[in-house]
């Protein structure tokens, strides 16, 4: 049985994350998607909501489990015995990050295969960050994330003007 | 007549972005450079600096108007009957962004097109970001950006030493 | 009047190129589509089969004109009163070939601008050769090509199994 | 059980092809290596050759089968009732290419993935056709290509001087 | 004589900055490694620390010397004579920033040439952002840093929990 | 002394790599340009009338030699007793099949140096295949090739209709 982790950081979880997800479990045996808890100030939401907001929107997907973790992603991967990393593949700047992350995760586990899926067409372009671009100046988020997610988001970044980390992208 | 948009921070306005606007304002009938309004901190200027600095760096182009906006950039191309939104195009790292944003501007507001317009080649390597930096260690700005933005780029990083951001890029 | 040239081999024209030509088609006031005679021999279709099919996968456009040309394109937007060279962008691979043409064409007519239109995201992974190789390994074209076209392309590849270059692509 | 489709020319194979099929054999519980039978004249070996040269480099992998195809990949996938057809990255050239073929294979077979596994660092600058051009040249290939698949190649390449297309990249 | 400068922030020192250092070594008379001082937050060392650390790992090249600096790149170049400045190539990110800071270079000082040297193989991944993650996670360095270098920042992350800027990358 | 090889096909010489040699001539003590002599025959000019133009083209530089060769590129600088191998960098496609080279020359040879030089802004958008489509579409060559090749090109290309391979690309 290959047992497979899918690591991010999922701030929040876009349909891209979902459809990586649901393709990944659709060809290993599980799938363990893997909530990194990075004590970063960056973030816009909590692990827990991160978590929460995941499981959410992969509960159909009945192979896949939702954990949090942290350290390194290889020492997860060996913890819930998994063989196989997942990356989502969408643009060139995606590619290079992802060879160098495939090459140091093999340096030190050689036995963790490093697999990338390309994201469906439609969801190409999709960033969290320029997810938050849009809901932040009033944009329709349908299509882009599930949602419960699009409901936390505007939450987030509208019903509370003074809020955290103001993402700037789209209109610079 | 074809009215195009051509949003951005112009954090200053460089004489990269004057010959782009030039370029466009030489096809569409009428052009609307748009000073995106982003209440962020990384900002060296404010919108009111960012847009005198424009008006007077594109007065010499009669069918271009400057104006500030906060807000979708689609949204604002609506406002003005804008048919066009134009984005000059640089580098490869330009062009996945470039796409991305066309993509979900696109999704947004079917009806504008986003053209691209490549750069003159003598300002194929500029950006804001590396003008402020020369500035900051002294270097010689002519040819970069217009005099006016120059004299206000030293005042901001040379007249204050205390001064906000600090760009870190070509010495890096 | 903004007048606008979109030059290419169109061997044959695809579903991409329709799109790209009923965008430009939308921002100016007409569009002279302008199917490059090059003597070459691997080429597909004859020129006039070009410049033919060209026509009828454009003749939904009214301001679109179709004309077969030799020489360099600057000459051609000169003769024709054309102020802007269209170009489609679809990947990283396009944007350097272009901007290198964009440079070059300036070179020689610095008065005519390069304007490079995104593509369609459900497009941005057509081009001619795929679709050859998808008909000559028996494949659908619905969506890839207009009807006409495809039967074109069928006749070529299928119909006549000794036929010209054989492209090799989708199975390298 | 999941089954994998490793489609390609292997004109001839090389370490790198071989790396990429052991990752993907120890991934999933059977690995077709499928040999694409095209009748193109730019082909170094014919197909029974390269079959029987990527039967001998992948003897040891016991999950893994070798054979000939025409057609699509898509069809031979189903064929072989495989859920997978892997490809291996080494750049970002061959990153655009991948994602083309993936997105135009999901059209044809949506129900197939495309797995892009990242080759070993060692193997990422290899291509058969830098291999062919310093086999011509008289330069060593220990540690490029199996044993056997060297010597095939200098005997294809040195044996006969006058032998078909010659590659022309190292020095160009 | 030719001198050639290498600048850089090397906060900290990699191996393959090492790598690149004893490159430029072997093909030039002379070589200053340059530390710039830049007065920004988001360093984990200190100036003195990050020359400190350079000298010891570059201390067995004879030709080589370790100076901080601050300002223009080429200034400082002219300052000490040198006629070349030297630049480490990693990927396709690095190679585009690279361009745009030869040509700005060239523009404020004509006669110094730019010189990109290819990174090792085992290098081609390194990044110093990457380095700490792995740190901060608790990974191993060995192959990675200098021995010195790899103490200094298991004590700076690992040693002190609330240090500064804690970088995202490897789990993102 | 270093000495340094700058090695290609010069099919023929253009002003970039006029520019190229320029600068590692002002690096190197001595600079051995060195004209490939392969056997294809796509090539547009003979190894004599390639190895005199640049002869000509460089007669201005003192410390350059311009020789014919066959083999590999390290087995010349190993034969010449250069240390360096000098490559032109223009753009990405360029970037990636350079560190490729470099990465396979120094398996071959370790102890010989791979060195990239950036183009000049004016040349960075040159290519052989792109001067040789302006002259045989009838466009200017000044400024992209010296005088000489300028005119053995136009007599190849126009002053014999029927000649040799057609480079496509401009229109294409």
């Amino acid at each position: 049985m290959t047992i497979a982790v899918y690591p991010g950081s999922f701030d929040p979880i876009t349909l891209g994350h979902v459809d990586i997800a649901a393709r990944a479990a659709a060809i290993f045996e599980r799938l363990v998607v893997a909530v990194f808890d990075a004590p970063a100030k960056s973030l816009t939401f909590t692990s827990e909501d991160r978590i929460a907001m995941a499981r959410e929107a992969l509960a159909h997907l009945t192979n896949v489990e939702v954990i949090g973790f942290h350290g390194l992603t290889v020492d997860l991967a060996r913890r819930v015995g998994a063989q196989v990393i997942v990356r989502g593949l969408r643009a060139v700047s995606d590619f290079e990050v992802e060879m160098q992350m495939a090459f140091l995760n093999r340096r030190m586990a050689p036995e963790i295969e490093v697999v990338c899926l390309p994201t469906s067409l439609e969801f190409s372009y999709l960033s969290a960050t320029m997810i938050k671009e849009i809901i932040r100046l009033g944009g329709p988020t349908e299509g882009l994330v599930p949602h419960h997610v699009g409901e936390a988001l505007r939450q987030k970044y509208l019903g509370d003007a003074s809020t955290g980390p103001v993402p700037r992208f789209l209109n610079s």
